[in-house]
Parts: structure tokens; C-alpha cells; sequence
């Protein structure tokens, strides 16, 4: 929340009141799993990105695809709402003060900030390549940092990221929506890397290679020659087709 | 929303704006899935339990147990939130003026009523035969209907509903919560029945019931002599501690 918006902005605009949404950005490169943080002007402090919604114009998907869109520069993105963060003691005012004034800017105008919000939580599934971070107003950096190495958070985004994380864990099982997080084409080694990340354990490579397989998704393509040591390997592609008709029928399937 | 709550509450209460809850309390009786609505007084219009979040006293569950516990007499239930409704066509001020008008009041008093509200929605799952319903002030109708006879709901209450069922639907799966639904004992046709009900569709007798037994959690008890042309079947009961156990491993587990 607050990111994007300066004070005059919110004098400008009417947006909804308790209530706000963040955003647990996604991305995969070189076999880790990262998330956008921003970080606010003069402190060591980090935040998702995050926003309020226009009380006349926008359903809080709209606001939250254009939050997405303002800091990453990328648009129809794989979007999950995962969770909602309303405790009473999400009383955010002395950091949001603590914040606007290390930026230079003053609450006063403004108090509407200071008030308690309950949020929305989303994650988005994006190709992290496809991204130009872009900070806002009251933030002077915006860039991928790997899950592991998650630095001191504002609020109570560090919860906001977990539950997002065990979101995701348990979606694994139930849609393909994190080939989302793959480039056009890759190799299995580099799936079955995403997975283990997400999953933070190893994964036994001939299983994950089978179950992969079966799910009848992915197209083969030529061997990629990696010019190392290591044998080359088969590309893959995402077969979106078949993926779109897969989800199709998981609506209306069941294990039993 | 707006259920409970008399104008005059409103006035002395300060509550969230814009924001709102709505709850799916789902019970099973005589092999039927059913829903707990109130209908408002003086109308045909159904509605689902819901109401408004306490601005300093409650976190947003807090919020929502106190509406269950009002509606059904009832503490200590299984929620699960489901999703979040805050289209911006969500602009019920007309809706709750008709209601409030119908049941003798006004909302001039107090237009806060009347603003857009994005609602959070939860399902409960509730032992039916333990509750009773009690209506609010504006409604003169608390009871179960069955959910292949939801009659014309308010609001965008049906597609919540809708949504809560899918979610209910994909949960079959992942957690054993369902037994929140049964009775103390119960036969395998019993569990099936609420199975099929869930599902909308017929499950197979003998691959049901072994997989119910493989999941380790079912306690055989006597034989239950229903008196009728049937033979006797055994009763069981869920197994808490054995189910609390499995709960954790679920969270730690997955299957690749």
C-alpha cells in the first residue's frame, strides 16, 4: 500500500477506506526464486508493492493489475488472491508517518494514511525477464531480491510473503499455473529446479521427470548444447493449448 | 453485512468502512448439504449472514465469529476464508435502502450503510443439529435451506455462495475439515452422502470407502440396526487426535 501514491495524489483521488491490497510479485532467474521489494527513501526499510483502490473506478483486481502494471511495466499478469490480513493490530500510522517524513513529506495533509487498513493479499506469477522494476515516489530502489535472502520488512509483510509462499506450495499440486514463471523454452532441469525452490527440499529426478511428463503439457523440442560438461539437454515448451484445456476439466474433476 | 446491525448501532459503534464480511455456514442433515439465510423482513429477498468489523476492538475473524455465534448460538467453529468480492459494481446503497425501508427503518439516519463495500467472504462448517438460528433486526426469517433450493438471494450473495461451494469443493482434497459436518457417529453412507453432496455427482461405494479407511482417522464402533430392510452397518467416529496429527503432516508434505 502507499507505494505509488503521493500525499497530493491522495488528496486528488477518493479512494476506498480500510482497505488496501499487496502484492507478492514472483519471478524465477538462474534457478532462484525472487520477489519484488521496494524500499523506502532514507531507511533500510522494505515493502511489497502495494496500493489502495479508486472508489469509483476500479474492482480491486483493477487496482491491483494497475499497481502491478506501474511497478513492473508488464500486463496481463497470472494473478491469485491468497489471503486477507485484517488484525486489529495492523495499526500502521507511526511507520507510515515514519515513512512519508524520511521521504521528505508530511502525514498532516494527509491523515487518511495513518488510519487502520485491512489487506488484501495477491501473488502474481511473472517472467521475471519480462520486468522493468520501477520504485515509487516514496521508495528509492525496486528489484528482485531471492527468497532466501529476504531483508527487514515494513508492516507485517514478512507474514504476507509466508502465507504467499504456502499458497503457492499448495497450488503446485492443484494447477500449472507456475509454468507462468518459465521462460518460452527450458530444459527439465531447470522445472525441476522451481520446483525444489518452492518446495525448499530436493525432488528425486526420475519422479519429478515422469509426473511432468504425464501431464501431457509439454512439447519437446531440440536439444540444447550448454557447451560444459554436462550432456545436452532436451527443451522443453509449455504447451499452452493443452495446459488451458487441463484446467478446464481440474474444475470439474476430483480424486475420488 | 448489515444484518445485525440496527441504525442505531451504527451511530454508537465505530465500524471499518468500505469493508465488509459474509459468511457461508454450511451444515449437512438428513443427507443434505444446507446453508444457513436470513431473509429480510417484509420481503422475498435471502440473504447470507455477514456484518461489519468493530474499527478498535476486532480483528477481521474476531468480526466474523461474533456474527457466526449471533446467528447460530455456537462458538469454536471451522472457518476457512474464501475470497474477497469488491467489484465496484458492489454498489449496493439501493439494495440496503429497500431493506431498511422495508423493515420500518430509514437509512438517513445513517447513509455509512449505503457506501460501496468490498466483502470478505468465509465459509463455516458447522454439526447443524447444534445450532440455533436466530434473525437479526432487519430480518424476520433465520433457517437451513437446502443448497438445491437457494431461493432469490440479495447482493451479489449467490455468486459468493457459488464460490464458497467451489472452494468447499477443491478443500475435499486437501483437508480432512469436512468432518466438521458430521455427527458424533455415523455409517460410510452417511460420509459418502456428504461426499457426493459436496460434489454434486455419485462416488463409487467400494473405492470411497477405501479410501476413507486408508486416511487412518475413522474409529469402527458397533453395528447401528436402523430397523429398516437393510442390513446393519457399523457406525464410526472421527478420530480427533489421529486427525490433528495428520493436519500437520499435510502442511509439511506434498506429492511429489
Amino acid at each position: 500500500m502507499h507505494k505509488k501514491i503521493a500525499d497530493e495524489d491522495l488528496l486528488g483521488e477518493k479512494f476506498l477506506s480500510n482497505i488496501s491490497v499487496d502484492i507478492v510479485i514472483f519471478g524465477f532467474h538462474n534457478r532462484q526464486l525472487k520477489i519484488l521489494l521496494l524500499r523506502f527513501k532514507n531507511t533500510s526499510l522494505y515493502a511489497l508493492p502495494g496500493g489502495f483502490i479508486n472508489e469509483e473506478e476500479e474492482d480491486i483486481e483493477e487496482a491491483v493489475e494497475r499497481v502491478l502494471t506501474e511497478r513492473t511495466g508488464i500486463k496481463d499478469i497470472y494473478l491469485e488472491q491468497f489471503g486477507v490480513f485484517g488484525s486489529k493490530k495492523r495499526a500502521f500510522g507511526a511507520t507510515h508517518k515514519h515513512i512519508h517524513e524520511s521521504a521528505g513529506k508530511t502525514t498532516e495533509l494527509n491523515p487518511w494514511i495513518t488510519q487502520r487498513f485491512v489487506t488484501v493479499g495477491y501473488y502474481a506469477l511473472v517472467n521475471l525477464k519480462e520486468t522493468v522494476p520501477n520504485p515509487d515516489d516514496v521508495s528509492d530502489f525496486c528489484g528482485w531480491i531471492d527468497i532466501n535472502e529476504i531483508p527487514t520488512l515494513a508492516f507485517d509483510h514478512k507474514s504476507i510473503i509466508e502465507k504467499a509462499l504456502e499458497s503457492l506450495r499448495m497450488m503446485l499440486d492443484l494447477k500449472l499455473a507456475v509454468f507462468n514463471l518459465m521462460p518460452e523454452s527450458f530444459t527439465m532441469n531447470d522445472l525441476q529446479s522451481l520446483y525444489e525452490t518452492i518446495l525448499g527440499k530436493k525432488l528425486q529426478r526420475t519422479n519429478f521427470q515422469r509426473k511432468m511428463l504425464s501431464l501431457g503439457i509439454l512439447e519437446r523440442l531440440d536439444k540444447h548444447w550448454t557447451g560444459g560438461a554436462h550432456k545436452a539437454a532436451y527443451l522443453y515448451r509449455f504447451d499452452k493449448n493443452k495446459y488451458n484445456e487441463m484446467q478446464k476439466e481440474e474444475m470439474n474433476t476430483n480424486k475420488f
